[in-house]
């Protein structure tokens, strides 16, 4: 298998390519891995083929269409804080850097005789949702997002439908629980606290709260993130029936209930570098986000995840505590 | 009010400017009128503007946005059948001139010290949600569409959606249901049939049935479409909570009960020119269509049709038949 990962320069980009280099994942079976971003961390050679480039740029998607890539996990996004406050290059990134791949794609399906049709599979979002929300929000719930990055993962998933159910390319959209806990330094994704209170106090640094503790959110760790992506190639499409939007299990827990995990894991002197400080801007954006999912279909289709948030905690601190 | 109605030479654009010159109508109170479309109908002149147009063409749709229109109405279309057909030219005029003109008026709302922000009533269509349904569709129902059109139209949802909730424009979406019976010749869209099995055996001439008469749809007249378009600019719609996408009343019925209903109205001689000529392309696509919605928001929100399919045929026979 061919791989090609967009955004393979972040954070869940990396995690991606270690677990798909692992050799117990046969699934996947890779024979070349080509990693595509504007940026990539200093890292030593692991002997995969890196290309810098823009997805904002048309030609330089057409050239990586041309390639061949039997997958191509599509993980490259204007994050939601950056996508509110820019609102044209979110817009452009994240929508319509998504019809070039597949205008580039359908065009190399019509012209080889081999009919080539990749596998793309699409970091959504679970802010494809805006409140109010049932309980647990089932498989067949509205996408109302109140987000602009929300508006534009969700017609990006569009995008990615009608082209496979043309038979131009075979997609999925994966709509990712927030991931936590994410390790390195924040991003700009308004999310970010969920991680910070967990990973700065336990490399004894302050981290600041700015939303209350009864907010209740919608979470899975990196390496499911990363497990839910390789899992996402196996999947029979054609028993999806044109609904190729999957939400995906997760832990459903309070910002109290994350501390409480930590306190046990980590005790009282490491949850007092967690200091409030309220912000009403994501305070605001928060208030629309998810709180609870009953992803029926996705876990039918074989996705796992952690089951409480303490395991969330120990998988960070396995993979990523240094 | 300053008025423009985009896709004003097509049947429902005809309807809409008849019903705003109806002098009952104070809701719109237009001053001035402005019709934008490629082709128009020969007519008599009606007292408004004639623009001859294309609205694939960004420089046209920034020059239009000049203007600050109060109310825009979004008529303009690729069909179902031809953006079937003609993938490119469906996305291109279904969603990117649709980004083209909210991005125009974006920029007079951000130059205009009078902070202008038009109000936009764009029709969308009930082909943006898909198969399988509950009974009924209920307003928190998931958009999965079974063709490029209702995949273009969800996705158009969304930029409107999301340019409104940024405040650039004030924008609804009309989920309306399949306009029956149409006047006039039959057009593109997949669904003309629901109207060609009455109209052409009312005129005397032959009307071809592509599908089973077990067949359930949901329709609505000329008439109350162009009402619910006018209706659409009274709205409150800081009450909407940022979902602006509307399933509208309808009578959901047979083909069976709809030529039950010619019957009724017209008598079998009438119904005899009725013939079943099974097309399987059209079979396919009606079977991903929805049958029956529940439509509570827009019931609240005032928007009125017919209870039954032999009013809808009545009001054919009132407004159309000559």
């Amino acid at each position: 298998m061919k791989i090609l990962i967009l955004g393979a320069g972040g954070m869940l980009g990396q995690k991606l390519v270690k677990q798909i280099l692992k050799s117990d994942f046969n699934s996947i079976n890779p024979s070349e891995i080509y990693l595509f971003d504007l940026y990539f961390p200093l890292q030593r050679d692991i002997g995969v083929n890196i290309i810098k480039g823009d997805l904002g740029d048309p030609k330089q998607i057409k050239k990586l269409a041309t390639k061949h890539f039997d997958i191509i996990f599509h993980l490259a996004a204007i994050v939601s804080g950056e996508a509110e406050e820019n609102f044209e290059k979110g817009w452009q990134i994240n929508l319509f850097s998504m019809w070039h791949l597949l205008e580039a794609l359908k065009k190399e399906h019509l012209n080889s005789s081999a009919k080539y049709v990749p596998r793309i599979i699409f970091t959504s979002s679970i802010a494809v949702f805006g409140a109010p929300y049932p309980d647990k929000i089932h498989d067949d719930f509205l996408c109302a997002p109140k987000t602009s990055y929300g508006a534009q993962k969700a017609s990006a998933e569009l995008l990615l439908s009608d082209f496979s159910r043309k038979g131009f390319v075979n997609g999925i959209s994966l709509r990712l629980p927030t991931i936590c806990v994410r390790p390195g330094s924040a991003n700009k994704a308004a999310s970010s606290f969920f991680s910070n209170i967990i990973r700065e106090p336990l490399n004894g640094k302050t981290a600041y709260l700015p939303v209350d503790t009864e907010v209740r959110h919608w979470h899975a760790s990196p390496r499911s993130a990363a497990n839910f992506l390789i899992h996402a190639t196996t999947i029979d499409s054609s028993s999806l029936n044109d609904r190729r939007s999957l939400n995906l299990p997760g832990v459903s827990c309070t910002v109290e209930e994350q501390i409480e995990a930590l306190r046990t894991i980590a005790g009282q002197k490491i949850v007092d570098h967690i200091i409030s400080k309220p912000d009403p801007l994501i305070k605001g954006m928060v208030s629309g986000w998810p709180r609870n999912f009953l992803p029926e279909k996705a876990l039918k289709l074989g996705f796992k995840a952690e089951t409480n948030f303490e395991q969330i905690i120990s998988t960070y601190i396995a993979d990523d505590l240094e």
